[in-house]
């Protein structure tokens, strides 16, 4: 089934204790949609420069991601500058030029508008609601966002999210959205503004689900060397929502959703091995596979509660 | 099989965002042989005051524990006071005051020398050896061990380490030990130093298991209300070691590790519930059970690497 993404796409330059890369290609929208290339239809909203390069985009295209929803605009396109330490959790922003984002007005092509799964990736949330107003044929809108609009846009932000079913947001994230430091309670009050289902990712712990009454603990992939972490996040949504988007069931469900997220987390992990989009240029449905299997061995024990 | 354990018996002052306590029983010593009662024998070694109370010390040997191997010294018991924020990850200790643990020489009476599994719980590394020296049956060492000790006694925390199989530790201690924050490379480093099996706690995040060529990812269980973490760490370790001993495997394998930890952390789960050893008065066996298999639920999902 399709999947609409609406989000960045840019050049970041990128610094981190193993190297640092000028003009990489990045932006959520081309994490997201080159992650559910691999179990989907997807359909690319994204505003672009002129200095956008066309391999790069033909990348994404060969790939079978549906460009027509780009818009390429006068100017350069979006470009972050950031810096990671030998943490690797959070990256320090030492450069954001918006460009051509300032004047992002995403414009559904009509081809897109009948996609059945939608997802918003960290805009602004005002546009994220305009994506939603000509996307009426979505049965599953899932979002992200940041403490950029929790902090200065939260009415705005919530407005969004009483219309969305999957929120996606990291833990630091959720505690600011909730002002609450307890996660679950975190969960109940940001699960009460809208979104039905939360998942809180926890960057190098994994990630948590939050569905109906249901509570669900995805473990990250230990890596030994991460080389660059940028779009870590993008990379897992796109996971998550094309394999729901492949899958197509009835109706959102416990098992599907847990599937989602390993195999979100599977995609997550490849990309931090290398710089941008290298590492996912590398795969195939071999080692997606192989990936997978290996988060199943990492969590596995027998329940012996019947012998307590 | 039994299980000797030594570390200390103190009286906390605690204060958490939800209240406060005075001479609150506690003590690594205390909660890992009340949480590893359970499941098997436990023989205690620690140092009392005559400020100790009798129905305190009769509380853990009416559970089974034995005490023959703790001393009452003239003077007062280890007091600790600490205070919690908000987050509750990291206790602020206001006040240590050592007292009858500043001469603290553990003797292992008689009837201790047999045991087959031995948990040195974080105490100075020269006492955990002196401990070791004189168990000399044990075909199972565990310890624990602090930043205090990293920072102000590695040499002597390393001759430990040379000579025990498990260590259990958060994950701030172990990239403080090993001098580096991938938590993969850490316990390669670690390892190295001696412990062929290396826990690493990640407070409300889990525990990650590195053994042989096997990392094992365990959740943490979601809390809506964490009351008071204080004891956490000792009381995972009790019912870690104390599945083990109760066991009585022939090796050491991967099986038995994972469903020790999860027995672990279901233990540590209860007692960040209330203060002190409060909730683990309360439990009986279909709570534990309960919450084990609470844990296979909150981490299962289906495999289906063979459908990508």
């Amino acid at each position: 089934m399709s999947l609409v993404v609406v989000g960045t796409m840019a050049y970041d330059s990128v610094k981190t204790p193993f190297g640092e890369r000028d003009r990489a290609l990045g932006g959520s929208a081309t994490y997201f949609s080159f992650s559910a290339s691999f179990f989907t239809d997807v359909k690319l909203v994204a505003v672009i420069g002129d200095d956008f390069s066309a391999e790069d985009l033909d990348m994404l295209t060969s790939r079978g991601v549906d460009a027509d929803g780009v818009a390429r605009l006068p100017g350069k396109s979006f470009h972050w500058k950031g810096e990671y330490g030998y943490e690797l959790n959070e990256a320090k922003t030492l450069d954001t030029q918006l460009n051509v984002l300032s004047e992002f007005d995403p414009v559904l092509p009509e081809s897109y508008k009948d996609a059945e799964y939608l997802f918003l990736a960290n805009i602004d949330p005002t546009l994220q609601r305009k994506v939603m107003d000509q996307a009426k044929n979505a049965k599953l809108v899932a979002c992200d966002t940041m403490n950029f609009w929790i902090e200065g846009a939260l009415d705005e932000l919530k407005k969004t999210l009483e219309r969305v079913d999957i929120l996606i947001i990291n833990d630091g994230e959720a505690r600011m959205l909730a002002k609450t430091s307890n996660i679950v309670k975190a969960a109940k009050e940001i699960r009460a503004m809208g979104p039905s289902t939360l998942i809180v990712k926890q960057g190098e712990y994994g990630a948590l689900l939050f569905h109906e009454d249901d509570v669900f603990s995805a473990p990250a992939y230990p890596i030994e060397q991460v080389f660059d972490p940028t779009g870590a996040g993008d990379t897992f949504a796109g996971g998550f929502m094309g394999h729901i988007a492949k899958m197509n069931e009835e109706k959102l469900n416990d098992r599907l959703l847990r599937q989602a997220i390993i195999m979100g987390s599977a995609m997550a992990s490849f990309t931090v091995e290398k710089f941008s989009v290298d590492r996912l240029k590398e795969l195939d449905r071999k080692d997606i596979a192989d990936r997978f299997r290996q988060f199943k061995q990492l969590t596995h024990f027998e329940d012996l509660s019947d012998q307590i």
